[in-house]
């Protein structure tokens, strides 16, 4: 008997870290001092110009969507997911990325899942200029059912202490500007695939007239990125931006307090903008609430960033110069404990 | 329809949460600038006496070891296994650790258990200096059986760029110094449950003759961390460890080699040290020829300093000091092709 007959396979294994090498080097960024396969991966990070480093980390998984990429038999997309949703956790607190560490866990480990698992990642990375600075990859036989796999990751950034943005600013008043997202993001999937396969009993491939993709084009699509769109911002508006929401698990409801000082509420006008057809189909057929889809799901808005109301107008304008599409004022910071009104 | 009905519980979580708030508060060290529950965790490194300072970084999972928990109903462990994984990975580079962060994946949140997990987590950051910095607990319905988990974390250290440990100055002649492992730590464990629960059909509270505790105690034993031995000795000898191994994944078999520059090979004595017993049982009740066995376990050597001859017995000398037990030269470096040679 050898390791291999209880299922882990440690020369598959070996294979797989150079295929994660070969990808991970294409993300490499000055700062990188190691090559993947070292105990811990080195990062020397450019304090030249940063009088106060403060190091921003988060760490997320994708959740049940990777259920729809199961289903679907695409794994080039989750690792998108991944990457983008933990880089605008630390790009709402004015952070940019530096490196990321991916944690993949299956059964069995496939060369070619793996393989398109982290050329996402990889391709996400470079995209965030962040550097793909190594993860784990574990074969853990009877915890993942066949062809099933779990995926987390984490990241590192850096903020000058000066520009950090941590929302003690905000004041009542305050403009809500929603930036939008483009379906899902990484949120909503558990109740997304109850309405879609358990309710609607709908094929991964099926087309419905009123969205514009088949059922796995429209939840597969990646969460975005606000990096490249605010990163800019950050640095040239300095102050302006007092703080921003990345609308994840709990939508609007639950992460906008996240980031409001005590004492302050905030008002969403829903008629300003037109949560995309997926989020009206979803909430149509699973006979959901507004309070119920608007706190399972982003409804069209991925990102909030919170400015006094002398900075509105020119925050939309270089938000429109940057050719970004939808961002509308969608509410304002109100007195108040904290809470959510919906419009 | 609402969003519990589909298996995920967003005030459940918030619960935890808050729980995870309190365990973590108590890991705080100086750096922490945020409270958990902010979109990024931040932390701003002690840099004032760090001329070229270097981030090191490793992400890692508790692995099959998990099964023995789940088996055992004792969940306060794990936590301590992944921490000081972790831990070792970046000290083997000469880092100490600033933070650390968690994933932790279930189907459906166990309040009790979480809070476990989590307490393990904290008391090993607090034990290693290292400040619980935030994390993501996913409850993915479908995912996960039934009181089954996953949990992976991932640490970020930091050590001067002057003061890294990478091997480069190992030259043959060097000595192996051998540091006790107190179990299997965190690997091997697929093949250890096929032998103990497969092969031998024993249940998890049964007591060996031959071994000093019943299978969950031997097996749960918590992967030791090395900081608190080598981090004082890399702090006062600088340059005299030229290398470290932590031994994981493939044993000394594998992770001899990632050390070690090209060119050069590990000669083992091993005759020089005494396996635990459980590693004999597992040999033995298992069948395992001496190739194998030293691939999927550590047998009993945990870390591997790797040092000049001249300072050989200086630092067995401070080990002894340090109340370090069973520290021994376990070999030499040699010329070759990266092989580890046993004698």
């Amino acid at each position: 008997m050898d390791y291999k007959s209880t299922g882990v396979d440690i020369d598959a294994g070996n294979e797989v870290v150079s295929r994660i090498r070969e990808l991970a080097r294409g993300t490499f960024t000055p700062g990188v001092l190691s090559d993947i396969g070292s105990f811990g991966g080195l990062f020397r990070p450019d304090l030249s110009a940063v009088a106060d480093p403060v190091l921003v980390s988060s760490a997320d998984g994708v959740g049940t969507k990777l259920k729809i990429a199961f289903l679907a038999g695409r794994h080039g997309t989750v690792g998108v997911d991944l990457v983008n949703h933990c880089v605008n956790d630390i790009l709402a607190q004015g952070a940019r990325p530096l490196f990321f560490m991916d944690y993949l866990a299956t059964g069995q480990l496939s060369l070619k899942v793996t393989a398109e698992v982290m050329a996402g990642l990889a391709t996400a990375c470079s995209d965030n200029g962040c550097a793909l600075l190594g993860g784990e990859t574990a074969e853990m036989p009877g915890f993942y059912a066949d062809g099933e796999y779990d995926l987390a990751g984490f990241v590192v950034g850096l903020v000058d202490r000066n520009s950090l943005v941590d929302g003690s600013q905000i004041e009542p008043g305050d403009s809500l500007i929603g930036l939008r997202s483009n379906g899902l993001h990484t949120n909503g999937y558990s109740l997304a695939r109850h309405i879609v396969f358990d309710i609607l009993s709908l094929p991964v491939d099926a087309t419905v007239e009123e969205l514009d993709g088949s059922v796995a084009d429209i939840l597969l699509r990646p969460h975005r990125s606000y990096l490249r769109l605010l990163g800019p911002v950050l640095a040239d508006t300095a102050g302006a931006v007092k703080g921003l929401a990345h609308i994840t698990g709990g939508g609007l409801t639950d992460n906008l307090p996240r980031v409001l000082p005590s004492g302050m509420a905030a008002e969403i006008s829903r008629a300003v903008w037109t949560p995309p057809a997926i989020f009206r189909f979803l909430q149509d057929r699973g006979a959901l609430t507004d309070g119920e889809a608007f706190r399972a799901f982003n409804m069209g808005i991925g990102m909030v960033v919170i400015c006094g109301p002398n900075d509105t107008a020119g925050l939309l304008s270089r938000f429109e110069q940057a050719g970004e599409e939808g961002a509308v004022v969608i509410g304002r910071v109100v007195s108040g404990d904290g809470e959510v009104i919906y419009f």
